[in-house]
């Protein structure tokens, strides 16, 4: 990924009339008769709801590279974009408007359509006995819904089957979660973590498309020397960074950050762990980086750590300190891993009882689009 | 500061053959005779090592801003830039190569042309009875050395005159340590910091103007969809970030990391205080920003500490949480003060016993040659 043109980065925008869904990275063939791998009789009926958004058209990119069975899609997006064509997968579709009836005969709905609309339409679709994997913030907290990464904590959603017909919904934890949860999990399994200190450097992808769109639009103007438009985020993001725009509550911390603190209670099961955050949003496209800082019960030696890391599933270890290789935003951009480095001995605690690391990961598919799917691939 | 364009962030490269000093943001009139306020005959003989790089022409700029007085200046870099001319504040100047005689009759010489410079030509200029103010990291950690934060330890220097005939060396902190021990400071007087957890978010001006003509160059180059050219970084910079491309230790932090570590102690004169630090380089032209976790001793609540940071010299806090306003990098650029904002009770802590800051602070000035010539005022 070293050297990468921006285009590399950009989401497959291909949702005009007609459009056709373009495969970012590789175009495997199809299988006989023109019918896709991914498309069996036996596979579950899908929906995918906000299909025009970043994370909806990581959906089916994810779908595609992960010959994720299916036996239909209902591509759902706002009044606005029904009616619009896309291609995927030689199939074509029409996009139809989101409603409570889209739903029927539904197996699975991944939704990324915000909060709003998940509160609108998911129980709706629960009640018709689909299961729901929600994008969005909606039910995180809610008590009895599961809170899930599928390599940290599966058993959560141990109780819901596709197919019984009773329904149920599943959230996706926020992205700055999974990706500092994928690396800190198999530590904390080894040592505990009593307190954890996290500063996030953010990817515009994390705000949507538009918001990729603009970094580029106000970089181009920085560079012009004209003025940057600012309609999503309030203040000039090219050549620069700010605190996370998410609302700050009476505590001092944004949604976000909190997001990170209740999250982590909540996937750990542990109401006891002590997480603070710093969320900043930096002028990167669609991956994020965290520094984070460890602090155990019991001793946990950097060696030892790495080697944990490396048996992770789903976590690769970038550590090259003799040629200053770790990870960044741009390796990791495109891939499932999330990519861990940095790891070294804390040496402001005592006994090895603390380490520092530094995690990338892919804001819109592991931190989104991916995890969604890989939480429906585990209730197949 | 609001939709900078890029050019308010450049530097002023005026140093072709017959260049012209030009002042970034106003141009002050000039007293009677055309002679400046600053040049005057009680004022020390200045030398400034390193006159055409990134903090050697910002030195110019400060001296002119801060009206700081001088009765002559050579202008002094390697033997590549010698014979150049440059017109600051209306007189010409001929760019002088570096020798030991370069500082015969020099009260006070201002280095920034990196370790190995200051090392050879460091301990002449001091036997010539000139007091050296050092921005290299050469002599930082040599215990004779006091390593000054103006606003921070200025005792630390009250054995050195100027004019005395006696000669001197003060260091310069690291830029990172400056931004960080300008908020933290405060703070650790009142409450005395225990531990501190930092993560930084480093400009490009940190690897020298070069370093920003790249980031620049490789914007343009990836928005074109061509390759980045990587001369002074190895990796992709623009829309990407990576741990700092300092040397890394055998304790596995980098050298910048452990610059915070050590020169925190040395300021703080406190060898028994608990730093660990995560040094990222981010596409941000020339200010730094820092994600700095407090623990302290003694509580401190989050009102008091606003209060003792509004109070603080050299410092601004920029903490509007309805409106979400907060320091960034470009709002600090060509800025004298660091700005403090985001201060919050860190909620993983017990008893108000720790904070969450977030701060910035141009590299270039206070990091570098602001700060050395705030030294350079408290010397005369």
């Amino acid at each position: 990924m070293q050297g990468a043109a921006l285009s590399a980065l950009r989401l497959p925008f291909g949702f005009a009339a007609g459009g056709e869904y373009h495969r970012r990275r590789h175009c495997r063939s199809s299988g006989g008769f023109g019918v896709r791998m991914a498309l069996r009789e036996d596979g579950p009926s899908l929906a995918i709801v906000g299909v025009t958004g970043a994370v909806g058209q990581e959906f089916l990119g994810v779908i595609s590279d992960r010959d994720f069975p299916y036996r239909s899609i209902r591509m759902l997006a706002s009044k606005r974009s029904a009616g619009r064509r896309l291609t995927f997968e030689g199939n074509e579709y029409v996009i139809e408007e989101l409603k409570e009836e889209s739903f029927d005969g539904v197996d699975v709905a991944l939704f990324s359509a915000g909060g709003s609309i998940s509160k609108a339409f998911g129980p709706a679709a629960v009640a018709r006995g689909c299961v729901v994997v929600d994008n969005s913030s909606a039910f995180r907290m809610d008590p009895e819904v599961p809170l899930v990464i599928p390599e940290v904590n599966p058993e959560a959603m141990a109780h819901i089957k596709v197919g019984s017909g009773k329904g149920g919904l599943i959230a996706n934890p926020n992205c700055s979660t999974i990706i500092c949860l994928m690396a800190a999990t198999p530590l904390h399994r080894q040592a505990k973590v009593k307190r954890m200190v996290v500063s996030t450097y953010q990817a515009a992808s994390g705000a949507g498309a538009a918001a990729m769109e603009e970094l580029e639009l106000q970089t181009r103007e920085v560079l012009d020397g004209r003025p940057p438009t600012c309609n999503i985020f309030k203040q000039q993001y090219a050549f620069n960074l700010f605190s996370h725009n998410a609302p700050v509550q009476p505590n001092g911390y944004n949604e976000e950050e909190m997001k990170l603190v209740k999250e982590t209670r909540k996937i750990w099961n542990d109401e006891e762990v002590k997480v603070t955050a710093t969320c900043i949003r930096v002028p990167v496209m669609r991956a994020h980086a965290e520094s984070v800082n460890l602090q155990f019960e019991k001793p946990l030696d950097e060696d030892t750590a790495r080697e944990i890391l490396r048996g992770a599933p789903g976590v690769v270890v970038i550590d090259d300190r003799a040629s200053n290789h770790f990870p960044t935003p741009l390796e990791v951009s495109n891939k499932d891993d999330v990519a861990v480095g940095r790891v070294r001995q804390d040496i402001s605690q005592e006994g090895n009882h603390g380490l520092d690391i530094f995690v990338c990961g892919d804001q819109i598919r592991k931190g989104a689009a991916l995890n969604a799917i890989q939480i429906a691939e585990r209730l197949l």
